[in-house]
């Protein structure tokens, strides 16, 4: 029988605000068994840009990188936030070690190559080192992971979060029954968009289907989901998205949506 | 027979020029066995502070450390300069991976208690976790240790380099045989301080007492070379001081002063 793994992508929502950040890191250090967590940090990494009067510019929530921003967010995400939420933890007595794509060549990644927009010092990932995941979870550490990586000529690269839980998500599957948990600002998947408290608890993929092609999910989520039943079909044994907030819950099944 | 392992600490005048920098990571990654790099950073933090206008205040050469210049070192050390050093490695073929003294709890400290000056979030180290050091060795991976640690409620300090490089030299001294490397800006200990090319290139602890007992070591010297002699007492193998542009040559011994 497989070891379960849980990797849990944390966003800015819950970063940001010190009293959630703290309610969360105890929930996180509570899950039994093996554990991942991936971070994002964009609005602190927005506030030192604007103290350093450094302007930022976003194309579809993509930060562009020039080379005073990949500093930026390279200080923010893997210095600051990265070794702050190590320090918690194991304070809260779960031993964890911080990683950037960097560390060990564990994600490996190409500047990003678009015909319209110049994105900069972006990231896309192809492909994880599972061995250094694999070989850190064995010696008991949790591992906290920064959305930084690098190119194979010692370039980093500012890389989407969200995508870096589920790449690495996908490649463990093969060795760890994973559960994914998509922590953001919402309940989950709402049944009807103008009811918070419509969550569908369970979603299929036909159920996703049927309620795409009616035009029901909310447009915003439709990229989220879509990489949700990427991953399932992947090996991944579930994802669970809804607000990190209630992260206890999620792991429980009791709120947020579950995709298997 | 134990494994050979060399630790080089690597000061801010090799850090802070990027011409230099390439340099010695080229001769870092062409040393053979294992190897751990502690860095500094300092001429970059307090870049960083000058552009947030965020005064810094040295006392015998140590940052008094408030709330402001904690996130500034965190993020300095631990994410820009620390992240680069790794990404540069891995391109040279010398899979690396990036720790402060909080990852996997490998470094304990305690925030410095003094009479007279308060040192704000400045860490002095209890102990080390050789266990994660050694194990991160046994995967091949090289490691690069940025001078931050914490403390054991989640605190994050700031920690001299030096003593980090010597407090890991000696706990890793009793399963490897340890090389312990002091690059600096200058060529060695001098025989004759006023003359750079005087450089005694090696010093026991006789000679050592004898030359200190005339006053003909540079005062500046005494801490590092007590440290030195310390570490050798403790089970370092040696320790070589020198320039850091000069790396091949320190390992071999034929540049800068060795002590053992």
């Amino acid at each position: 029988m497989k070891k379960s793994l849980t990797i849990v992508k944390v966003g800015g929502n819950i970063i940001d605000d010190d009293a959630k950040l703290k309610i969360f890191l105890s929930d996180f250090a509570a899950i039994k068994g093996l554990k991942i967590l991936v971070h994002g940090g964009g609005k602190l990494a927005t506030q030192l840009a604007n103290d350093l009067q450094i302007p930022q510019q976003m194309i579809d929530g993509r930060r562009i990188t020039d080379e005073a921003t990949l500093k930026i967010v390279t200080m923010v995400y893997a210095g600051w936030i990265n070794k702050n939420i190590v320090a918690n933890l194991n304070a809260l007595n779960n031993p964890s070690i911080g990683l950037t794509g960097a560390d060990g060549n564990c994600i490996l990644a190409h500047k990003r190559k678009h015909d319209q927009i110049d994105f900069g010092y972006v990231g896309d990932i192809d492909g994880v080192n599972t061995l250094v995941f694999t070989q850190l979870l064995d010696q008991g550490l949790s591992i906290v992971v920064a959305p930084i990586t690098q190119d194979q000529e010692g370039q980093l690269l500012n890389t989407n979060a969200d995508t870096i839980a589920q790449e690495i998500a996908k490649a463990l599957s093969a060795t760890y029954d994973v559960s994914l948990i998509y922590s953001f600002e919402k309940k989950g998947v709402l049944k009807d968009i103008n009811n918070e408290n419509s969550v569908i608890n369970k979603l299929d993929h036909d159920t996703y289907q049927s309620l795409k092609n009616q035009s029901l999910i909310f447009a915003g989520m439709i990229p989220k989901l879509d990489n949700a039943f990427a991953a399932v079909a992947a090996g991944v044994n579930r994802v669970v998205i809804g607000e990190g907030i209630s992260l206890a819950a999620l792991i429980e099944g009791t709120n947020g949506t579950t995709i298997s």
